[in-house]
């Protein structure tokens, strides 16, 4: 079997010894002879399951004991809705950063539950940077700042984070355990887990422990983050299987070196990307602006439609996979999250770079 | 590898030629050079797994086209928040059955929601039996019945459900794809997956579609049936890999003979299980009254406690998992959801015998 590269945006490539790690245990797990789908959510073997999980990803991404990681479902969507019915309340106002399509979506779904602002935009800009944060303008009685820490659509992300009075509140979905961050400077943080952290089908939620007494027993039990907090994420049956491949995953990262090592080598990936675009003469043209460029998502255009097309049919039969732009925004992206290694970046370059050569 | 004898409640068996599949192609699906948790939920290949899904059920459950088939997560439990909140308005009263605290949890988030009624319950006769038809009692300006169609801590089933004048709504959570039942009947059915469709993470909800306009767009997205049915439930990513097993467990239902052969076997195993229990002279004793028999889940209590505890450990020796009373009544249950075969069964009752030889 030859393996694709892998530029996905998520779903994602997922590292291949954890692939091949699921593979050998998938019909007996540690000896139980049962699948690890198989086993019930209340016994000691899942229990370890997900309790390594939880450890893990504490101790990879240095989650203070003020925090609480929390393991959900619904993806980031789902989470454009459940920070404002549990934190937005009546005479507070939802603050918000737009960067992306995403964000605008988080806004959408605040504004059906309360009061919300923009706090900064670059919406007329297409999206093509972070705002600076000095030009953020909070509203009165802000409940929260929201933002999305890196933008998979524009290929953008945030390089420092605003030191603001209030609740600092990040989607992580695309960039959560892609660098170090001080998890103690945000009151909650929400990643759909299928970018960095294994399959789609998870939720991650960690969230400053004295915000759970904002939420109101009026909620919907499993809209509630005090259910979650209260039963370790065990109210009822969790999606066993995501948050069993999300330690393996976490394994992963640990046997890599860990959230700086990692980090070192995405800056690595991303450099020789966009090395490649700025040095191409104007050939491929980075969609966003240079300080405020993604390491996780790169997105870029080429001189026109039908070199695109070209280009990404090239690509494909080469073996790169994934590198058509957002349907809303066209050209192309490469995605290159954790798992995505270095050589796939190599791969990718050399063919860019001969793919301009043969068609200049 | 000796394969476990797993009587689990849920997460439960799976087939073993899908979880072979499974294995056979997880670092390659269809020679994508991915796995299909690695695969874009916007690629093609991911999308016939979809629909390979959604076409399967419709065709083994006889779905008619009056109906939708949606993919949700959250489990039964968000369901018990999602159907008051789109189809339970002012001036309505949404009526429940209480046969297990499943229900009753149901109706407790309904309240939240809007009024409710109990039409009909057991609950003073620790849920042993399903209300007579002739008993329910609905209330005025009824927006839907809600019932619990198995109830896998009490191991009770309906085996004919009511025909009543306004949408009847059932959590077919431990039963779909157990038995024939004509979905015309029903203006709704949802079903954590976890039983007899697949693993944990996904969660079916079968909806008749003019009930969608119920819905208000003043939801949250993610909580409005409208959403998944506009969008074939590819609004956001959806839990791509619980859905591909899924569609492994249809293709084997399918290849089993379909429901009806299924409901058959499923019958043979049941019947096995209360014979050996009726023929006991009392030492195992049924919960459920006999009309009200669940052939998903075997409820039986042993003379004692001690007993109890002997017997389970004997059976977990035995290869026997699973047979542990739900933490909230005690006693044993034996789940046998289709990927139980009937050998399983057998042993179960071989060792049922022989324990209760032993000990008198």
């Amino acid at each position: 079997m030859k393996r694709a590269y892998n530029f996905n945006a998520g779903p994602s490539s997922l590292p291949l010894s954890v692939l091949k790690r699921a593979q050998e245990e998938l019909l007996n797990f540690q000896n139980t002879g049962m699948s690890v789908m198989e086993l019930s959510h209340r016994s000691k073997e899942y229990d370890a399951v997900h309790n390594r999980a939880q450890t893990l990803l504490r101790k990879l991404m240095n989650v203070p004991e003020t925090h609480d990681i929390l393991f959900l479902q619904g993806g980031a969507s789902l989470q454009f809705s459940m920070v404002p019915m549990n934190l937005l309340h009546e005479g507070e106002v939802g603050n918000y950063v737009l960067t992306d399509s995403w964000s605008d979506k988080a806004l959408k779904e605040a504004k059906k539950v309360g009061k919300t602002h923009v706090a900064a935009s670059s919406k007329e800009d297409r999206y093509k940077y972070i705002p600076k944060i000095d030009d953020i303008r909070l509203s009165d009685h802000a409940a929260y700042l929201h933002i999305t820490s890196n933008n998979t659509i524009a290929g953008t992300q945030w390089h420092e984070f605003p030191n603001v009075v209030t609740n600092l509140i990040a989607d992580m979905s695309s960039d959560i355990l892609s660098r170090e961050i001080d998890v103690e400077k945000f009151a909650l943080i929400y990643a759909g887990a299928q970018k960095n952290l294994g399959p789609s089908g998870v939720t991650v939620v960690i969230i400053r422990k004295d915000l759970l007494e904002k939420s109101s027993d009026s909620l919907p039990t499993m809209l509630n983050y005090k259910t979650y907090s209260e039963s370790r994420s065990l109210y009822n049956t969790p999606p066993t299987f995501a948050i069993y491949m999300l330690s393996l995953v976490l394994e992963w990262v640990e046997e890599q070196g860990g959230v700086k090592a990692i980090e070192k080598r995405n800056r690595e990936k991303a450099a020789l990307l966009y090395n490649c675009i700025d040095e191409s003469d104007g050939f491929y043209r980075a969609h966003a602006e240079k300080g405020s460029r993604s390491f996780m998502n790169v997105t870029f255009t080429l001189p026109n439609e039908e070199l695109t097309k070209k280009f990404l049919t090239e690509a494909k039969e080469r073996g790169l996979i994934g590198l058509a732009g957002h349907r809303s925004v066209g050209g192309c992206r490469a995605s290159i999250y954790n798992a995505v290694d270095y050589e796939a970046c190599e791969v990718l370059v050399d063919f860019m770079q001969k793919f301009k050569k043969n068609v200049s």
